[in-house]
């Protein structure tokens, strides 16, 4: 096997030339193997093999600099910098992560999991070498989708006109996560299928010339300032931007890579080298489903079909259908997701309801402020967000949506641990930047019906919502509790004396363990479903007191600004005589892994609980 | 006076056209007499006189829709809508906004005040009509500051090819604040200077009809499926985006608007009409200082030179003079900012280290994670940035920067209260949003020397680090005590016992004079200066519980996610024996007005904390 040849950064150099397309398949092989058993990112990874290895061949890591943008495409470059041992525990706790991690490889030369990121950082590393004299080069790899995403405008916005090389490779394989939408898209397509402009433009210089004052057209042509001469070759809209543009290339002909990219290296500018590649590229079942292989779980590599067949609804899907309800009762409901119509589950909403659904692509901060412009119009948006890309519309919720008090609901997906994703993808922050915004209310179902009761309570509302509803299977426990959502109200689920457990939405499964423990063991027990984490429930705080010694707010979220500290505040204010434990995340940045074993991990499992209970029952008695 | 005319919404359609150049005139001797007794934001409203009648000349209000962009310069629109009396309390407390309000007029559509939300805005009210089957128009108005933020970049790749009308008037002044930057301006410029295309695109057609395959190239040419008739007219990047482009036209020509307007609204698409004014139009001072006349403090008509002399520094002026020190000592050093050369006091910087300043435009989310890539390059960045506009880039605060633990250093200005421009620009949420960011350490400087301190500090500090200071004049008093910063410790002012003041940065005046009071009541009075934010000093809270009933923690940020349930939560947890009260801001947006009149509003003045004191103290006895 030619990959056994590869253990360490640049052994690829070594291989033949003519084994190039070798090696590109025993990769392929490599990879489709080893994720239909681990799970992880394949379709995005498929297309970039050939890619990887021309950067791989016209680089030398790790002194040049290669930052992949969102990062999931990297495990070909993970292969080829002596990683390939580690795929048997990608994504697994401990184990090797699915992003680029510099804690991993001096290979990888900056962390990335969200979108868009790439170019900024690949400007900061220029600026770095300019600054101390260094020679290397830098690329950032960056795909269409991402593209879409207002920062990496930013950056390119001010990688313009640049006096040194900055390579910029556009991964254009027509997709997003799911397809690609909006004028950059389309723009992207019509390079991709046009006409040989290169033909058009001598042909315009040729014909002009023989005409009677076509000469003095041409010079005309030619001092115009705006770089006309780029204006009938594809690319002018970077040029426009005053980035060199280079391409299109074939992604998967690595000789026709290197030879662009050593052109690209000669630039003393920023350089876009646009590449094709194809998602999924090799194997068939990823190629005819792109959105499907984005990310996927353990599969039979023979079709491609899942080797765990999903046997209960999970949020996501609750929150499909209860759209659909709602829509069709309200004409006024509309529904924004940023590039993830499937992961959100608005893909049958979109089919049943094609005019009032609004996939603006990568794109979090206009997702937000465009809805607030639907509300400010008079509808009712329902934004469906994952919770760690939500907070890259931060300011727009604060800014755009809640001074206004524009009735705008967040369906925020993915909240609290979401697993072998890691760090970037965690969604535990979200109750803490949403709860200090003004107007701001926020709710967590505890099981799938309050997720549909809350639903149908937020498109009612008449201010800015959020509900926070965790990764994978709905809770479908506690059935029999079901009583109709009151603003602001908790729901008590077991009234009794001692302890009394306040748990938010994913929490509520752990909180029966704990409380069934503490029985078990003698101990009375009220369990609190909070309902609502903004505002608290402050009368029934101060009604459960008289009867508690210790109140236990369970939360998955960091501490700071939580549910746990906003119980305690009121409590400290109102001088009320009773103990507290805040039951939240630590403030630290949370790995990947089962999600289980990360509960664990951070103490917020149920046996760890117990023992913070009986710690704290020792200390106050 | 025409303007005695213009009562309300649509009057100044029963001005004659002959009058247009004079109600210019008079609107223009208005805003320069009414600003230079109120101070506000003139430039942009000098500019903008014409091209605001115009769109109200064409436009028909409220059923009509103009979303300006920022909001400041809306002032024209506020005359034109009937508020010219509202101008005598401009910016006051209970006065009229400086901005756009949903609160103060329905021709106010949507409120705004950061930049770049008013194209995902428009395309909200523009969808909202037609889903409710309405007939009005959209104007969203952007200058070309604004169009480097990315989020305006979103909102245009949503707008494209869109069936239905949607006008972008993009109001080039080529300028943001400061001189514009980056690629995109550039080339707006280009527009502004070139030659006329027009011509020359028909002098192509015609010339190459008369050659022997011209006929079939120019056929070929229009069935190109890239919009290849518009590449030989200019704003063929809006054209390339799937955005029909019409200009450049004078801004200050009222009927060459008027025309271009109608042209726009015949379009069965996005339209962006490229408007070319001039910042500071008619006022000689401001059209040669025009980022002195942005946001301007009442002036001297005569000569535009400000009423009230500077006598002391302010906290950006103690930035400024420290970066310069520190940049000399230490080559790595390097400073960015986002379109904010003069607010943020580092154009000095700029003039003596060109090369390692970076000024990205509008652009807070790349300026972060550029920073990010620039520490990973192995330099220093300094990231100095208004507190609300740190708001759009929490997400790479807390993705790009802080999960590599990257050494950046925030120099958060016009943190707290910020007085005149309002919701939208009063610095209350940092200390929250930055609070529940793992690795992310805080501090506060009591007065100018300590900035300078902190400074220092920072630039030494392995990891992300952010200083916030207030708007306005440095604090010069507590100039005795100066111990060295040391890594999450406060700095114990006055030891005493009974209550202890804990007070974060700009809370330290006020601190003073509450414990004067008590003092002079016969009450003891510990004085701590915290420093830190995060991280607390809990063995100082600990060694400071024994001789304390009570721990009063000051902070100007909302109660949610601050310093005081940090405190409070750490008390819990350790079931120390005193009394907390936590002095914040109300979870309330603060309007404009003085700041001093805000801090009593809002509860933070001496007065109102001393009353609160007392309550507690009464409440624990």
């Amino acid at each position: 096997m030619l990959l056994d040849q590869i253990k360490k950064p640049n052994d690829i150099k070594n291989i033949s030339k003519s084994d190039y397309g070798k090696l590109a398949e025993e990769i392929r092989q490599f990879l489709i193997q080893t994720i239909s058993e681990t799970g992880g990112h394949l379709g995005s990874n498929l297309g970039v093999v050939e890619l990887t290895m021309a950067l791989h061949l016209a680089l030398h890591l790790p002194e040049d600099k290669i930052v992949w943008d969102v990062g999931h495409q990297s495990y070909t470059h993970k292969i080829l910098t002596g990683r390939r041992e580690g795929f048997g525990n990608l994504r697994k706790y401990g184990g090797m992560s699915g992003f680029p991690k510099r804690i991993e490889s001096e290979c990888d030369c900056f962390d990335t999991g969200h979108s868009s990121t790439s170019i900024s950082a690949g400007l900061g590393f220029v600026r770095a070498r300019e600054l101390k004299g260094e020679h290397n080069t830098v690329v950032s790899v960056i795909g269409d989708g991402s593209l879409t995403g207002g920062m990496a405008y930013e950056a390119l916005n001010n990688a313009s006109r640049m006096d040194t090389n900055f390579i910029i490779v556009l991964n254009d394989n027509n997709m997003s996560i799911s397809e690609n939408v909006g004028g950059m898209s389309k723009y992207l397509n019509n390079i991709r299928t046009a006409d040989n402009y290169l033909n058009i433009k001598e042909g315009i210089y040729n014909s002009l010339r023989k005409t009677k004052h076509g000469e003095v057209i041409v010079n005309r042509i030619r001092r115009a300032k705006s770089s006309f001469k780029q204006l009938v070759i594809p690319g002018m809209f970077f040029e426009d931007m005053g980035i060199t543009y280079l391409g299109p290339v074939d992604g998967h002909d690595i000789q026709g890579l290197l030879q662009v990219l050593k052109e690209a290296k000669r630039c003393k500018s920023a350089v876009l080298v646009h590449v094709l590649t194809e998602k999924g590229k090799g194997y068939e079942p990823a190629e005819r489903h792109p959105a499907r292989f984005h990310g996927a779980e353990p599969f039979h590599v023979e079709n491609g079909v899942p080797k765990k067949l999903k046997l209960k609804a999970n949020y996501t899907d609750i929150f499909s259908t209860v759209m659909i309800k709602l829509a069709k009762r309200n004409p006024d409901v509309v529904a924004i997701t940023a590039a993830m119509p499937d992961g959100t589950g608005l893909k049958r909403f979109r089919n049943i309801f094609p005019e009032r659904f609004f996939d603006v692509g990568i794109a979090e901060q206009h997702a937000v402020t465009f809805a607030a412009g639907l509300a400010a119009g008079g509808l009712r948006p329902v934004v469906a967000v994952y919770s760690s890309f939500l907070q890259r519309a931060y300011d727009q919720v604060l800014h755009d949506v809640c001074i206004q008090n524009l009735p705008v609901v967040f369906a925020i997906d993915r909240a609290g641990l979401v697993g072998s994703d890691g760090e970037t993808h965690q969604g535990i922050f979200d109750l803490s930047y949403l709860s200090s915004i003004p107007n701001m209310s926020i709710m967590a179902p505890k099981n799938k019906w309050e997720l549909s009761d809350m639903m149908k309570f937020a498109v009612g509302f008449q201010g800015p919502i959020a509900i926070r509803y965790p990764r994978g299977q709905a809770y479908d426990g506690l059935e029999e509790f079901r009583a109709p959502i009151e603003y602001g109200k908790s729901e008590v689920l077991y009234e009794e004396k001692k302890i009394a457990l306040l748990a938010v939405g994913s929490m509520l499964p752990i909180a029966e363990k704990v409380r069934e423990e503490l029985k078990h063991q003698g101990c009375d027990c009220t369990l609190v479903n909070a309902r609502f984490v903004k505002p608290i429930d402050e009368e029934l705080i101060e009604r459960l007191v008289p009867g508690h010694r210790l109140l236990v707010t369970l939360e998955e979220n960091v501490a700071s600004g939580g549910y746990g500290e906003k119980v305690r505040a009121f409590v400290d204010d109102r001088r009320l005589e009773v103990a507290t434990l805040a039951v939240s995340l630590p403030d630290e940045y949370v790995e990947h892994g089962n999600v289980d074993v990360l509960k664990k991990e951070v103490g917020i499992d149920p046996e760890s609980i117990l023992v913070k209970i009986f710690e704290k029952m020792r200390d106050i008695s």
